[in-house]
């Protein structure tokens, strides 16, 4: 019922309504499937409204979680890296089967901390988007370009156009890959705690802490000339 | 240079120095090697800082990375869920050559958004802790609500003495993981945009947009008693 109340609110403003995405064996949990959701127009709004992922792979056999930067373009994301790191190589090697690398990348937003009467019951109030697919390495220069500027707007929109775009050199030392959003599901929990009736009497506090990032005032570069204005993208607060 | 400074702070204060981590060959980075550490200090205070990692394992052959609760007890990890969950189920199945599952815990915090003249520049300043290992599934009833307590105390500090601990049912119905700290890195961005000499005349605006959670007001249940006051560990704001 939580992720209903989600998804209704995501949808309830002027963008079009999209299809969802096809659930597949992985992208069903196991438990608390109430909390799952397959809705386009939600995991859209949860990757537009971060940044950071964590980007999962597998090398000789274990797992790896690293913290990088995305965009989200449309159906697809992009990650970014020098050519020299670990998955961005990886995803070179060419596997016998496909190119490319089979990753999981996942972001979270927390929204608040669940207190229970009981300690079972704590809990956490969070936004997840979980992406199961293989990455592969953008050879297209112009698909290049317009994945690093959007990896750029993603973190603050609009900067990409005041800032000096990568010259030959940089853009060879910069690889990307992208992933299509295809096998996708998003995990919401909203809400006050949901104690036993048995426990409503216990003289413990319940509810939620809200919690959400807090974007400060911008401190310029020791180095910026002084007569350069604080640009207005960054006059507001992000969010 | 950033992670000396960074080092250098947190051990500052009066606890005692610990010896570092061994580097090992997946957690010396193949790039931006100045910013790795080992420092069990700066590890440490990374993960105490926070409460949600991202858990990366294998499932037939591919990634998976879920956002979940975790707790560090001294050089431990612990995560938990139900019983029936995927990775939870998967660390109690025996393998062949040893009991546990692999894994990838990996921490992040965002501290500030770095914007530099060039796209290529820009960056994020964090900090974040990876720990690579396998989680064997806790037995020992004792260790086990240990680690319930830990995982309830990691989010709210105190809480868990101020809750109904877990009945025998609830104890059942959850499987807690223990992963030991001793192949773990710790990555850290600290300071301004690093443009190249050239770029410094461009007319473009550069420094660090700052970024911190922020916990809101407690908003109280809907069904909790009025005379329950707000607890101190809950008045003053938690970072």
């Amino acid at each position: 019922m939580a992720v209903t109340e989600a998804a209704a609110t995501t949808t309830a403003g002027t963008a079009p309504e999209l299809p969802a995405y096809e659930p597949t064996e992985r992208t069903v949990p196991t438990r608390s499937r109430e909390r799952a959701s397959y809705d386009k127009t939600l995991v859209h709004a949860i990757l537009d409204e971060a940044y950071l992922c964590h980007l999962g792979f597998v090398r000789d056999g274990a797992p790896v979680v690293l913290p990088t930067l995305y965009a989200r373009v449309g159906d697809r994301l992009y990650v970014h890296g020098s050519t020299g790191s670990r998955p961005l190589r990886m995803a070179r090697e060419q596997r016998e089967e496909e190119p490319g690398l089979a990753v999981c990348v996942t972001v979270t937003h927390v929204d608040g901390l669940v207190l229970a009467r009981s300690a079972f019951h704590h809990s956490i109030n969070y936004r997840s988007a979980v992406v199961h697919g293989i990455a592969c390495q953008v050879t297209d220069e112009a698909e290049k370009r317009m994945a690093l500027d959007a990896l750029v707007d993603q973190v603050v929109p609009g900067r990409s156009r005041d800032s000096r775009p990568a010259n030959a050199k940089e853009l060879a030392a910069t690889a990307v890959l992208r992933l299509d959003l295809a096998e996708v599901s998003a995990k919401v929990r909203t809400g006050g705690a949901n104690d036993e009736p048995e426990d409503l009497s216990l003289p413990h506090w319940a509810g939620v802490v809200p919690v959400a990032p807090r974007h400060g005032a911008p401190v310029p570069n020791g180095d910026l000339e002084p007569s350069i204005a604080l640009p207005g993208y960054l006059a507001a607060p992000k969010r």
